[in-house]
């Protein structure tokens, strides 16, 4: 935990940017997995980790806007709890570190919530992600699930703080993302010729765990990296390979990295793939040197995007003019999904909280309709204190190619016959972690290599 | 998978046991951790992989016993899924893998409940343990949650069906109980003072993952073996501490194995960890011998207890007449909870189907206020195919040992004295897992080491 000052002010920031009623944090339980006294690891809701830091199931609070009080729910463990879990340290001892004096038994929530609708009061909650605690959600407003309907004078103030992160915060995604760094290391050492996708997933997790981090999503580590979302770990590796490995630790306090290399199985890049990953890595670069307060993450973007073609062009997938490829999103046949995301206490930071609140404003709403536009996370001015991920990459889809090519689309950007000559190409993808400072940007972590010179040497030397 | 045969001889012989109506079940979700779309690892629902196998979130089934049909309910992956997350098996290849024709879509399911409930047939469901199943069903069905009638009927004719394993299970069974068994020896090889207990559930976690298993349920990796519910893993283990290992894996198929080992951090047992040791030792053989068919498991849990306290009576722990002792429940100051129970498709096996139906009968319900009788979750008579783990203990609960000597409870058979020489002892469990047989019993797996000299020698001759 932080310093119980830290839980305070934060609330005490929150208090001031709601103008009234009862502000409702409801923390998670632990999930069964196949019957209830099963569960799954536990994680808190970042929310409730942000603003009181106790790390414990079936919790909750409230800061009581108009009668200034910050109250904790939740019960302590009985004698027999004890008997079967040992002593451990009470509720009432983890609330003084948050800096909280009121602790009130689970059930006494319920009456705290009727008490105030009764007299009107205006009860501000957040979008429920679990089933859990849209059910606890439901019963103590005593409506339908289907009728909650979250504060988004709430959830404005939260996005607003959590996005800007304190020098501890920063601290905690450097460790983090050095953990990460290493475990993409490690799979640099292991991955050759014969090994299994998953048991290089096993193997990073297994640094990760002893580092006592969680994996801070579930890795993509796969030789087919054109599926952008893959979870499927049996395939064996096999020279000639890319290999994709999207992975990124969670601290114990709960702060995410998450980056992305992609490297060949066999010793060295094929011609092919050292064209293409330079196309990639050209991208990232002039990205990230884009990142600075005010800049739109759009338009960073875009700018990629249009790097991207470019370098397309330049290996004949591509043709015409780069900038119109782009306005015509010709670009999202090979680059479907979005540079990049917030970063933080969760992987795509306050993603619960709703994308227009957390990566759009009311002025400049998501393009939700656009293909490509439509998966960017991000689209607002940058602002100082962000931490922000930046990750162009070029995925090989034989199903989406078909379809553009079927309906000739943007036929006077793309080069069919030759995109299909690495219609089984896979895929590449080079992502980094950033601060954004007050004038331009931090590379967060120690760095972790990406020319492929670096990549290259490295395996050499380092290879299992 | 087994074959699609298997799948509709279950469904067959489930449907001839229940009279009319309606069966439904309903297939895990992926939970999400912090957010919607960052998920734990998919379980699927345990009675689900039993009568249909396909291991898919968001499904569901009926068997419609009165028009004899069987349908799965879920859907197809969109075009748009498939540029994310590549070309898979479709959910009609799978269905038909478990022998069913019939594929709805899941909003079919609906319509097909309220036309039946319409009709006034009776819609037969299980006891739901995640919440998104509590919503869904509730949907379903059109009443709250708090209505839910699971069905009695569908409860009792799985847990009969489920309780005899075949032949195919036993062999996932076994697999399961033999990588558990290599975890053991991993972490009698590492564990060693300076070590931390959570780096040998990370090391134990690690060789289950390479072998494509899960953890069956959260591994108890602890030098407080004293705490039965412990899974706090930060402690260093140290010359003289006992180390308590309760762990066991998960095959790829969703079969459990359980096992537990109790071994000193130093080369060799001090004079009073091997005397405590050879009392639950003896204690697991003799129970062992009495496993079964027509014997009732609480029986053996009741003799196993006498020969606890025999031993204990020994060591000058207990005394008085042993018979007596178990008679007055004075053993339970030292095995506070039960000897065994099912294990099959979950490590307690069909937990969430009620202790009640699966480990007693309605001739001799549980006893579920006796402190030691209520946490015995097997009382009924042992059948040949029934699967049960055999786990006695010794745990020296210091805040219980305090309640009880206030109250001066069972002082005919306690010496408090000497107990209080023992209160910082910690625990000790010997726990392996059986089948009943047509005559008796047969140890699964490849069998695990665990004399006191088999401990001390594979110690000191692997010890990393």
């Amino acid at each position: 935990m932080f310093s119980a000052q830290t839980y305070q002010d934060r609330r005490a920031t929150l208090q001031n940017n709601v103008a009234n009623g009862i502000l409702l944090f409801l923390g998670n339980i632990e999930n069964p997995v196949n019957f209830e006294h099963n569960p799954y690891y536990f994680r808190q809701d970042s929310t409730y980790l942000y603003y009181w830091g106790i790390q414990e199931p079936r919790i909750a609070a409230i800061i009581d806007i108009d009668e200034n009080k910050h109250i904790v729910f939740g019960d302590e463990l009985s004698i027999d709890d004890i008997v079967w879990m040992g002593r451990q340290e009470t509720l009432k001892e983890k609330c003084l570190k948050s800096g909280v004096q009121e602790v009130l038994p689970y059930t006494e929530l319920s009456q705290y919530i009727l008490k105030a609708l009764a007299s009107g009061r205006k009860i501000h909650y957040l979008p429920p992600y679990q089933s859990s605690n849209k059910i606890v959600l439901a019963d103590l407003l005593g409506i339908k699930i289907a009728e909650l309907q979250p504060s988004v004078e709430m959830i404005k103030a939260i996005v607003k703080q959590r996005s800007i992160k304190e020098a501890q915060e920063i601290v905690q995604i450097e460790q983090a993302v050095n953990t990460s760094n290493e475990m993409h290391l490690l799979a640099m050492r292991i991955a050759k010729p014969g090994i299994k996708e998953y048991e290089i997933a096993n193997a990073i997790q297994y640094l990760a765990a002893n580092k006592e981090c969680q994996m801070s999503y579930p890795p993509i580590v796969t030789i087919n990296g054109g599926i952008l979302h893959n979870h499927y770990r049996l395939n064996t590796l096999k020279d000639g390979d890319l290999f994709l490995n999207d992975s990124g630790a969670e601290t114990a306090m709960g702060y995410a990295g998450d980056l992305t290399r992609t490297f060949p199985v066999s010793n060295t890049f094929s011609t092919k793939q050292k064209e293409m990953y330079e196309v990639v890595l050209n991208a990232f670069n002039k990205a990230q040197h884009l990142l600075k307060p005010g800049t739109k993450f759009k338009d960073i973007h875009l700018k990629a995007s249009q790097h991207l073609v470019e370098g397309l062009i330049d290996l004949g997938l591509m043709k015409g003019n780069p900038e119109e490829a782009v306005q015509n999103h010709a670009h999202t046949l090979f680059f479907q999904c979005g540079l990049g995301h917030q970063m933080g206490l969760d992987v795509h930071d306050m993603e619960d909280l709703e994308e227009q609140y957390v990566g759009y404003t009311e002025e400049e709403p998501k393009d939700t309709r656009t293909f490509g536009l439509k998966s960017l996370r991000l689209g607002k001015s940058l602002e100082s204190g962000f931490v922000v991920t930046v990750e162009p990459g070029i995925y090989m889809i034989p199903e989406l190619i078909d379809i553009w090519q079927s309906e000739n689309k943007n036929a006077d950007f793309i080069n069919y016959d030759k995109v299909n000559e690495y219609r089984n190409f896979g895929g590449i993808r080079v992502e980094d972690d950033f601060l954004i400072t007050d004038d331009s940007y931090r590379l967060l972590g120690n760095g972790l290599i990406k020319s492929v010179d670096e990549i290259e040497n490295y395996r050499a030397e380092h290879l299992a």
